[in-house]
């Protein structure tokens, strides 16, 4: 079976649990600790040198980092990639645009006002802001986007989506208010109806 | 003919530009300033919302941003993406590693060591032993693939092989000293030895 090294609070790991839900692939969690270092160990970086989860071990072995990564090699050939290449390109185009522009602020954000103790957050308060700033700027790109587009790439639920629910359906956590955002607040609600949906607390 | 909405010096726009030129695939640029908000602008923010380049026009006026969507459409059905699954996603995983992990450090520094006024890094300069850090950390993740690989992803030059070589082969205009990675060293050079390969000064 397919085994998914993950935190599960990570909205990164939280989207191939997802995707691998709706498309009916088992996959066995294995967890490691938010705080305490276990993937930077040596046998952690053996299999994967940047030390990061969400990391996926094959049933022979090999590993697969970057989410963005995981969910392309577990969706090819499924209705979650366009098969129209324009389209293909545009839901990799949101892909970046989620770790580039997006994780970085509203994941963050949420980590450190959510997860992080919070006398260890002083260091982090002044980032604050431009975290905010820059988190809000990109909800502000997505709104503009699915005003006239019920999902991210062509008529259908993509990986492009799945990307973008992992950390925007709890941005509120770090301060973000998504009632600013209707459209995006009813695609949200556009990708939780989906068959096979499972919220981010659900384990298996 | 496609346009490439660019800024000369970007890591990010090169890495389009390089694989155009070694496909074969006839780019008209269009320049924007590195410093006066032309991309900010109503008229561009109407094609990008995300306000940055490259972003690709096509003949029929559609726009596409993020460099790795980018490279993706351009190289599809080509040399430069592999024919294997496993290998494809190998190859988006050092994609997406490039742009969170090693384009926020090592093309940050470059942009304010290299590109700045020295009075706006003032500001930043508190930062610059961070990115010097991270950026290393990234360097060293290549180094560790390297000493076993020639290339990123399959036994040929991909676009993540492109995609890494944009902002890596100029990493010492940021303070990086790729003396320390031999195998990333060795690499540029088999990258820079592609046929059609042009550095990133070249213009047309």
């Amino acid at each position: 079976m397919l085994v998914l090294h993950q935190m599960h609070i990570s909205g990164n790991c939280y989207k191939v649990r997802l995707l691998a839900r709706q498309l009916g692939i088992p996959i066995a969690l294995k967890d490691y600790g938010l705080h305490d270092g276990s993937t930077r160990t040596p046998e952690y970086t053996a299999k994967n040198p940047n030390g990061r989860v969400p990391m996926l071990e094959l049933e022979d072995g090999r590993f697969l980092p970057e989410s963005g990564a995981i969910l392309w090699y577990l969706a090819e050939g499924t209705r979650f990639i366009p098969t129209d290449k324009w389209e293909r390109a545009q839901m990799l185009n949101w892909m970046f645009f989620e770790q580039y522009s997006h994780e970085p602020y509203i994941a963050v954000a949420r980590f450190w006002l959510a997860y992080k103790p919070k006398d260890e957050l002083t260091a982090k308060a002044h980032l604050v802001p431009e975290w905010h700033t820059k988190g809000n700027a990109a909800l502000g790109v997505m709104e503009t986007h699915l005003k006239t587009h019920d999902w991210f790439a062509g008529n259908a639920c993509s990986i492009a989506d799945i990307a973008l629910y992992g950390y925007t359906h709890c941005a509120a956590d770090g301060g973000f208010d998504l009632a600013r955002y209707p459209a995006v607040s009813r695609w949200l609600d556009r990708v939780a109806g989906q068959p096979g949906h499972v919220p981010m607390a659900e384990r298996w």
